[in-house]
């Protein structure tokens, strides 16, 4: 656990969780800081991640009858004044753009005073307004239900304190919003979509979760409920991973989504909307990643295997390279993980070893060295990323072209699988289920509370039964735990039969929550 | 059998070529204007177009070495401060971000007053400046280069006018971006992306193309070179589908982009910019469409055969419905165009005779009945979309259910080839080679040129020698050109070997150039 905490490997530099996480970001050109305040440009080697995310979750999503379709960046103004005077807590922090042509004024290029728009134009932080307003022109019957769409996108949040794939002015998500005739339609939707998301997390993303919840204090601003997937990130705080929002009718009423039902009668529709970013990403490294750099789950590996030719400028070098081409050929028409093997020759002009690491560093889960002799011996010698060391030594494996290709799926299955069981095994041994009382578990988080927000001591979870308190109490218990830096996560989906008293009221506990730092 | 579009689309009829374009638009459920002036909502079936043209063409792209990435949406008005010192011709009309948060002032939400940007943001209309910055970053020597990059977005242009997919101050598009050693390299791969866009055209969309060079006064402000491709509409118009850009050193200087060469010294990258939009969903449109709705070449459409129940409330609706369900099952089994078969059992609540006539508006490739006769009989019922008439009879064909299947793939093949060979007919047919003098071009257009912009004479292009004119000279000609709405639309790639007079200047002509109306 401790491990990933130094970065010794990486930088010759014992460090801090947060740099350890820069540390990987750039070293494997995921993503860098950009010029303009707050966004990021996402590198070729994470913008396919994004891309393997997008091709794996975008099935799912139409597999369970949702079709994708794009909305407009801007969102009039207006639009949002009227959500203003329904949803208490909505968030003011946008983007908004008030005029639509540059012109030299004094010498300098500025915004041309006589092109000010009459209505300014906000950039979507999300886009309940804009769907809704067409939901409410598509909608007319029952008939026209459901309504189920998703789009993926571009949002702007204005965020003072960013970093890079966590919390981006600019990010890239898909946001699902559908429209039901029922409330339990609309249940079903929102769980349907939590459940997709978990599943989604842990199969593709190796990525264990606890699907759950959100307390009232938590949810999205209009919503019914607010449920979550929660995964453990390996410095112990939770990474909400995923939102699923059952909005009941209120968007509904806000923006006159109605239908007549069966009986005659105009009706509200109930809503949801669903989403998942580039945060994930972030997830993946903080999951995955060790001393050496990341390491990438096979199944979001935009190459899961990479040849690096061991070239001596001499005339075999040919034959070497000719080899290395045949080979990621018959690895193209291997079948892993249900989709053709993704493989990739490294012809940069770099030497060997630093190609090598290159791709340690970023995470390849498989990476093949092909000199001279194995070419003439017809074997493979390659090294497994996510088993990189036995202690300070890499280590790796030489076998038969043949065996090793036949192998190939259940190597890379196995790498997904070990992956995940890492992960889940941290996540299991580390959620505390014994603490009794607030105190306990104030002690039990204090050592770390005094130091500041990028403490490197190691505390998981606290999972404790809870009298799901409301209102102002639920604030007092807010306000107590974020002296501790603490945060209610979820109520997870999976409850016992039976509950102790309430962690903070001491009254019959109704469930049990989870309790932990987060980002 | 009433006919879904009252609107003909050709010459000579009452209604307009831009309402039938508008009509198809809306009855093909493709899009809607949107609450934000000038954007679009783009809907399931025009999205489901869009991310075939995507997987389509991000194969090729990919294919010929790049690599997808994502920069911000916000440009740094300073970048474009910098470029309009180098840039002629530099456009203004750009969306302007402010301020970055919003609140009540006098009662009413507002920009804050407090929260105004230090430096405005510029909302991307292209790329070049915030991807040249990172190049002048990432580039360091000539083991860097060449840098292929590319990447899917948003971009938005201030436009007056506007029409949905054509025209919008939105849209989506993917921008290449790259990087060369030198001159000769440079100029390769500009020609290469033309090239790939000229084969994804024609071979993809079924929409023959022109590809060719844009004269010195279309050109990309700052490029050495703008190539385009060129698709005829069925008004005769030319849409400018694609270009791509050989930007020389310009943009390097303006945005230091240097190198160190293998001599040692530090010079400037040769960089090219390329891209086609949802315009192309545009130019299907108008290609492909007929009088009773969209056609779509089956290797864009989103489902290449939609089956139609029979239903009748009656007890065989369940064996119909399974029937379908097991033959969509079947059909994504069939590999037809190099994948698998998209197929669709349309199960809404509506007629079915209603539903037929949205998937021929919507152009779905084949439309198969299915019947309880047809499941009992082992027979598929089927209309082709190409071939929907003859003369005002509705036509399908009935065949063995294995027969069918058998066929699948030759029969989307054949509809695909037939799209193509269609309008390339078209295309040959109206390139008038035949006018040798301006007077006799004018006498030619002149016609439709007293009438207004949405006049529907007919008239193609002209192809003519010409001397290649430059500055006051070719400004002179573009006027003269303008009086009867022509414009220069390129010299095609393949050229005779000799040429007759300039039909401008009557000089010894040097390439032929196409001439027409454009979109």
């Amino acid at each position: 656990m401790q491990r990933a905490l130094s970065v010794s490997r990486m930088t010759g530099n014992s460090s801090t969780f947060p740099d350890w996480y820069q540390a990987i970001v750039r070293e494997a050109e995921l993503a860098e800081v950009s010029p303009t305040r707050g966004a990021m440009i996402i590198r070729p080697w994470g913008y396919g991640v994004w891309e393997r995310i997008q091709q794996t979750l975008d099935r799912r999503i139409k597999e369970t009858g949702h079709e994708n379709c794009y909305f407009p960046l801007f969102i009039p103004l207006s639009f949002f004044a009227k959500e203003a005077e329904h949803v208490e807590g909505f968030a003011k922090e946008m983007a908004v753009v008030t005029h639509h042509r540059l012109k030299q004024v004094d010498g300098k290029l500025a915004p041309d005073p006589d092109a000010r728009l009459e209505e300014p134009l906000i950039v979507r932080p999300t886009s309940e307004t804009i769907i809704g307003d067409a939901f409410s022109r598509w909608i007319k019957s029952h008939r026209d239900l459901p309504v189920l769409i998703n789009q993926w996108a571009n949002v702007v949040r204005w965020e003072m304190r960013t970093r890079l794939f966590l919390r981006t002015s600019e990010f890239l998500w898909q946001e699902g919003h559908t429209a039901h005739a029922t409330a339990e339609e609309g249940r079903e939707e929102t769980l349907k979509m939590l459940e997709v998301y978990r599943e989604f997390s842990e199969t593709v993303l190796a990525m264990p979760v606890v699907a759950g919840e959100k307390p009232e204090n938590e949810r999205f601003p209009g919503a019914d409920k607010t449920y979550s997937i929660e995964a453990m990130m390996q410095d112990g705080k939770a990474l909400q991973a995923g939102t699923s929002h059952d909005l009941g009718t209120h968007f509904a009423e806000a923006q006159n989504i109605r239908f007549q039902n069966s009986a005659g009668e105009l009706v509200h529709c109930h809503t949801t909307s669903w989403g998942v970013s580039t945060r994930l990403i972030g997830g993946v490294i903080m999951t995955h990643g060790d001393d050496d750099g990341l390491r990438l789950p096979p199944a979001i590996a935009p190459r899961q295997v990479v040849i690096v030719p061991m070239l001596r400028d001499k005339p075999e070098d040919a034959e070497v390279l000719a080899a290395g081409e045949a080979l990621v050929k018959v690895m193209g028409q291997v079948i892993a993980l249900g989709e053709p093997v993704r493989a990739l020759l490294d012809v940069k002009a770099q030497k060997s070893a630093e190609k090598r690491w290159n791709w340690v560093r970023r995470g390849a889960p498989v990476i093949i060295e092909l000199g001279p002799r194995d070419v003439a011996g017809g074997t493979i010698s390659f090294m497994r990323r996510d088993r990189l060391r036995d202690g300070d030594k890499v280590t790796s494996q030489s076998m038969s072209r043949a065996d090793f290709l036949a192998g190939l799926p259940a190597l890379l299955a196995e790498i997904q699988q070990g992956l995940y069981d890492e992960a889940k095994a941290r996540l299991d041994a580390n959620i505390r289920t014994d603490i009794a009382s607030f105190d306990e578990m104030a002690a039990y988080f204090g050592a770390a509370a005094a130091d500041d927000e990028d403490a490197t001591a190691f505390r998981g979870w606290v999972r404790a039964p809870w009298a799901r308190p409301t209102g102002e109490e639920l604030e007092a218990i807010e306000q107590k735990l974020k002296a501790l830096r603490l945060t209610l996560r979820n109520a997870p989906m999976d409850q016992p039969a039976t509950f102790g008293p309430c962690l903070f009221t001491g009254r019959p506990g109704v469930e049990e929550i989870l309790i932990g730092r987060a980002y």
